[in-house]
């Protein structure tokens, strides 16, 4: 157990002292002590940046009940953090009817404020009728975002601000963030030379602009797939080509998805492409590139290693498949995810909305709702001071 | 008169070759005849590009009564297009007093659909009570839709379509186009190096995106002055660095304000300035950089040529005017202004945009409106198809 | 004359201010004296910036005794130059037979240090057996130094140092000037768009890089032709597309030769260009672009403006030839030619290489060499610092 | 055993699928068979992508008789190339007493084509005075090379073409693919974002003209420190900052050197650097930063991981140590190293000046020597065309 939590308090540390606009609320925490009171109860990813997040809540006086998602939650962290006394629920190989139990076990806990993943946590408290004890709560993604606006519209008496719908999130993170990950692991994953090399970037919002700018930097050649006018016109204008995924299979050598959306990628692409191109995809789901067909039409597979995997076709000609099409800018040896940095930027964002809901709940309506304006203007510039910047 | 003529239809007949867009509409209005039997009254920059707009439209059908702006019109133009029927009043040399009697000869012809500019022509008609005989019209700039949008909010019973309220226009010509013209007029007037040289961007709307990206990928070490945290963070992110135009001012060589705000560059920031510092604005009004106070302060002042201009400071340096503070990318020899391709684009704005009033009136509402979605994707397609690529 | 030369001043005024690493010499001159009772004949294109040039040889000491280049003189600088006292010859419009005359009266003048463009003088001083009375000399150009090494070799029994043959000048004119005065000229002269439109560059030696690397910085699609394996190979590596002209002449929009050859561009790659390509050529001779041949095969030509042609193809098609095919980065209205900040790196050479003839001939060898690697060094190191760095 | 071989062979297979340039010449290896008859003595570091090199010269006739660098061999190669016929000495855990003992049974074995490193088996050669048996071979190295030019100096008979030294090489692997592989170490290692931050390289050699360009490309602010006037001069041109590392130290957040020079960054700049600042080595040896003198004067040292240790100073700062200052593109968890397209690359320069020694030993001299210029074009063209691109 000592060895657990010693193997996470050195990795939490180094985080720690990266994340410079977390440090500062910290600090400030400790004295303003906003959460006092109150009972956090948590659905997110556990893992070391998540232990930062943690601590600074605490720090501002709440207690945390939490869990992880279901099969990346990390043991040692989940110690690391128990072992300063907050009530955490989960381990790495819990089955899915476990995994259930444990979202069940933070709402038994009776928070009075959520810090939610997916709307999982609104959902039961909704279910349970159990809605009037909240104050409120932030919810992380845009797919939690659109289940409270749509299947919950109307049933969450208690504000939630939907963090990823913040502008500074989809630059921070999903232009930024992701783009420069994206590269990284396309060298780390396949050892191949950028420059030069003819990349296909199917869609081109926030994630899509990060990635296509990014590996033209790197001297790659891009293009650009996308099906709305208008962001085919910026991609044009940004002076990449732009055409249908099947008018560029024959040209790209790598193929990355970025949509959000399913089966952008299909065989009939896939047909036309060049022997030995490479598919890859950093949308959330692992749906973009039609991975069931592709199987299927398979006429054998080999796994290369635990993330590339060679895949012959019927007409003769393999493709690289990474990762499976899951997120392979989180796959492979040592993935590290989104910078530090941007990590620092989301975070504050979800302490400082908790904060806003804790003492200000008064100023926030019911159900889902952007983060304030005022509270972007305050991140963005402490987010530009950071980077050693004025206004 | 005859020489006048052919000296414009050479310039206006290179300038029809390269705006295809415009060329593919003319030919399909000479089929579809959109304004036959309408009068479009037009209030617009009487240059060669002009001309090939008002053909465009003329081939639909439409009748042309209008003028130019004060004291900018091109008169071998004037005689080209009354040559080709049109009937368009005032010259180069016309008096205020004379501008203002154009415009009214314009509104007594009675048009039916307005091509306006800062809303004159609209102002106009509601003074003369005179809204009920018009079917609409458009409007130019953002500013001709402000004052739709206050001083004239309620008055105008016809439809008015705004065309710089477009995110293609903001995309193709706020950020390329004038990013564009503004390094090449740099180079054309100062015969400055790009590469290693400081600049200091004022501003990061779309100009400024487009001035500071420019620069920078010609060699340049740019930095952003912005006071809106949300922007500031967006160039903090894009790279650049980011401060105060104060905190800024001894860094930099050459200052271009961008913001369309008065007096963002003040003689607290030209008194911090090094010897030599060059001062230029590229934002459409003259009065970012404070030039009166400039001028009072100024010990001596001389004119290098017709757009440089050397200001001694009581502090023993001078400064380096450009333009008087005037659109900098519109000034000196030879100025080109915007690319034909952005031109074009923006023509087809307004063309299909008038199209749209002229057969579509009753999907509008009465008052200012951005472009119909419709119109805008429509467009966009075309743009992109332009360019070569598809969707 | 007096308005001639107050003309020339103004002009005169503003480069000298911009050029502070020759005001530096120039302060330096007056006090060490390194041409006095020296005689410098010069054969120099005459404009403004070569007076700040010949001022500051003045400063030193040094009687000037020179001509300009034929066809190019510009009066109001010759008149502005002789009424500092210099001895100037020739005009503007001077036959071929008349500049012939002002080279032998240079000689003529019996100067004993040589300012020289293309090996005039120098072959001048040959053909007179006048060898021995010279200390030495500088040679601007490469096609000077070729001749000094093969037509004159072993008949110039005094030093001359190659100017064009330094790295700093590759690096700082060719590459990063050129590059940077040939996107300025392709906006200033047909006013399109760069981003997004192809352009195929014929050539990677110094100029071509440049011109290939501005044109991608600005959003352009580049590709590049080249016959030479190794340079194919650096541009492939940079990210070019690379092919031959011919195999990118369907491709390409826009067509830019930078390699010092004749007929790099022919008939069989014009012929396969679609509608409205544009041909323009950057290289020091008009024999690139294969203009003969296109001019036979026309069927039709039309002058767009001064620089602007329209040429009519058999094959139905039009090409646009720039500045028949002359170096279009110095045509058009309102050329500015290369930055004030390369001619000052460049005449940086020019001074100090001839104080190093004047004061150190003894340790030069006789005939054609390269700029002494300790001069290189200091002016590398002066540059730098003017630049704002340090080492 | 047959573990450890399976385990090789697939990584071997992917290397070899996306090593074209090899491929192809293994195909005509196998037809024209140059090294028949010939046993080739190789010291090399051996990983799965030497392991493709050796199969071409197996394909080629070629005995093979080598050894691996001390200390980095990897077992599982070793065992699948003897289990293909080859003879290999030596295992990772080696003591460099066996490592010798490895090295002089390769000479042992009477090699008569050498494919060498550091020039050891040269120097072994020489100190048994059996270079007359000798047809010549290859050194990889730059380090290599200068000891065949000093120690070795008219003492090796037959010989050497120096791979190093190739242009190809330098722009391929030391520029491209060591600027690439820095970029996505620093983010695979720390984790943090580049747009924004500030890096100080110190070098502006290819290597160090790479690692700029990428950091700059990805959005990092990059300062580069650098001693030689020329370099300083271009990387200014380059539009980077130049200054001296004691100059930089206290703007920089990230320093990396890439000399090849001992204790370029020294306590002198250490000590001026911010707190946090981060300290990392692109170079071959672990000299450039002075790591002992910051261990001599830390007050304290704590691993975080196995690649980042924080060490904190006198002044009451700290900074973070990557690698200890090894290569640290070479460092960390899963490094990949030089892409596959540049090590193909390197390792058809290889081969061709292998069989060029077999085949052609007449038309080389004896000593160290470039590749010649002909093979150079050759690899050149056929990387070029690998490209997708043609001359």
């Amino acid at each position: 157990m000592t060895a657990l939590i010693d193997s996470a308090a050195a990795r939490v540390e180094w985080i720690r002292s990266r994340m410079r606009l977390l440090a500062a609320v910290r600090e400030k925490f400790a004295e303003t002590r906003p959460f006092e009171g109150h009972r956090i109860g948590m659905s997110l990813h556990i893992e070391p940046k998540t232990a930062v997040l943690l601590e600074t809540l605490a720090a501002g006086g709440a207690e945390i009940v939490g869990t992880g998602n279901h099969g990346s939650t990390q043991d040692d962290v989940v110690a690391y953090l128990q072992n300063q006394g907050m009530t955490l629920f989960g381990r790495r190989d819990d089955s899915l009817d476990q995994h259930h139990a444990n979202v069940a076990s933070v709402l038994d806990a009776t928070p009075d404020i959520l810090l939610d993943n997916g709307a999982d946590l609104a959902a039961g408290i909704v279910a349970r009728g159990a809605g009037a004890t909240l104050i409120g709560g932030t919810e992380e993604t845009t797919s939690g975002g659109d289940r409270l606006r749509s299947e919950l519209l109307g049933q969450v008496p208690f504000p939630v601000i939907v963090i990823n719908d913040s502008m500074l999130k989809q630059l921070g993170e999903n232009k930024h963030a992701v783009g420069q990950s994206v590269v990284e692991s396309f060298m780390r994953i396949t050892n191949l030379m950028i420059p030069g090399r003819r990349f296909v970037v199917v869609g081109y919002g926030w994630c899509g602009r990060g990635v296509a700018q990014y590996l033209r930097a790197l001297g790659g050649k891009v293009a650009v797939a996308e099906v709305d006018e208008l962001k085919a016109f910026e991609a044009a204008l940004d002076g990449f080509r732009v055409d249908t995924a099947d008018g560029l299979a024959g040209w790209g050598e790598v193929f990355i998805t970025a949509t959000g959306r399913p089966n952008v990628l299909t065989m009939s692409a896939i047909d036309r492409m060049g022997d030995g191109a490479i598919l890859a995809n950093c949308g959330h789901f692992p749906w973009e590139i039609d991975t069931a067909s592709l199987r299927t039409s398979a006429t054998a597979t080999r796994a290369i290693d635990d993330t590339i995997e060679r895949i012959e076709l019927p007409n003769g000609r393999h493709v690289i498949l990474i990762a499976g099409g899951r997120m392979f800018n989180l796959a492979g040896t040592a993935p590290k995810g989104n910078s530090l940095d941007s990590m620092d930027l989301g975070f504050l964002l979800q302490v400082l909305s908790l904060e806003r809901v804790a003492t200000g709940a008064g100023t926030l309506v019911a159900g889902a709702q952007p983060v304030p304006d005022d509270l972007e203007r305050e991140i963005a510039r402490r987010m530009v001071a950071a980077m050693g910047a004025s206004l």
